[in-house]
């Protein structure tokens, strides 16, 4: 088969917070294993079950300030006094590699993924319906009182951004929204502007 | 589930003489039933078996010029002293209704068509290799030593065309082709620059 493309995609998947990011990604991760998962780094404190490399990159406070003024996050955010981040260099390596990254993240991420990465791939995932999406939050046992009125607070700004994305896939059942995922990715494989062999001889695909 | 978009999609599925888009039309057409496929008309006569409305429309002379003078065909051709087109109300009259039309047609065709229809999907079906369509065209019992030799020499030609399309899909494996295509369809489904209702509305989804 003629390799249209070399280089891997970076698939940002992101929405409204409750839309249902991480039950989509577990459940790509499960069907499609060739994908590979962006980990973030992050300051805070391991948790107990957690992995170093799977659940996140844990390093200092120090470390992580030297990397981020090195330029080494795609996007970087500081969360009740933790810092979070999306290393470039993984993400790179793999695309190099030729292989899919995915990249699950909140909204004001993926915005500052886009403007660092604007060939990425940017995908809303959507509720069925608003109420469906304030259900979904109200529901998070985990979450406290104010977590939730805060996280209601911002849908209606969060579903605006939607205008900032090349596609949107309703979460209404998991597995249908993971297949559109799916889908998405093989046809941004199959685009002609993204064809290096085209783009740099810019003429017969098999000179 | 939230209708995204509620016009269908225009699907034009081209490529090089002998690449064998009709093969990975007939796989679809098995596969995904909910595709329709476009129907020329022609002005040539009726063969034995050959059905009107599923092959093509039979018409006469007068008849296809007075259409075609009317602008209702999307495009049309003249071969071998025969006219043939592709109706632009049957077309229409598909998407309006939502439902997905596939055309299957020769460049030169395509081309007319992304003229008058701009927002359709262009995909080039593309051979393995040179090499392999040559095998492919040669191989065709049915056509004449002239004809093989004259689809020769466009090769070079045609394929230079495949930068005025949007898509490439390489057909190796005609089920893997189609899947390609299928997921094509679903992907151009999920656009954010094809969701009417963002559009009209320019802003929130669900207002």
């Amino acid at each position: 088969m003629l390799p249209l493309q070399t280089r891997g995609l970076l698939v940002v998947l992101s929405g409204p917070s409750g839309v249902g990011k991480g039950t989509v990604c577990s459940y790509l991760k499960h069907k499609h294993p060739d994908l590979i998962y962006s980990v973030s780094a992050t300051t805070r404190e391991k948790r107990p079950g957690e992995v170093e490399g799977v659940n996140y990159y844990f390093m200092s406070r120090e470390d992580f300030i030297e990397m981020r003024e090195k330029g080494e996050f795609l996007e970087w955010a500081e969360v009740y006094g933790n810092f979070y981040g999306t290393p470039r260099k993984a993400v790179e390596k793999n695309l190099e590699q030729g292989k899919d990254v995915i990249l699950e993240i909140d909204i004001q991420g993926a915005m500052k993924v886009k403007e660092v990465f604007p060939e990425g791939i940017f995908i809303f995932l959507l509720p069925p319906s608003k109420e469906e999406l304030e259900k979904r939050i109200k529901g998070r046992a985990a979450d406290t009182p104010e977590t939730i009125k805060h996280r209601l607070s911002c849908v209606d700004r969060e579903l605006a951004c939607i205008i900032n994305y090349q596609y949107v896939v309703v979460n209404g059942e998991v597995d249908t929204a993971a297949e559109q995922i799916r889908a998405i990715i093989s046809a941004e494989k199959c685009r002609v502007d993204r064809m290096a062999c085209l783009n740099q001889k810019g003429g017969n695909i098999f000179d």
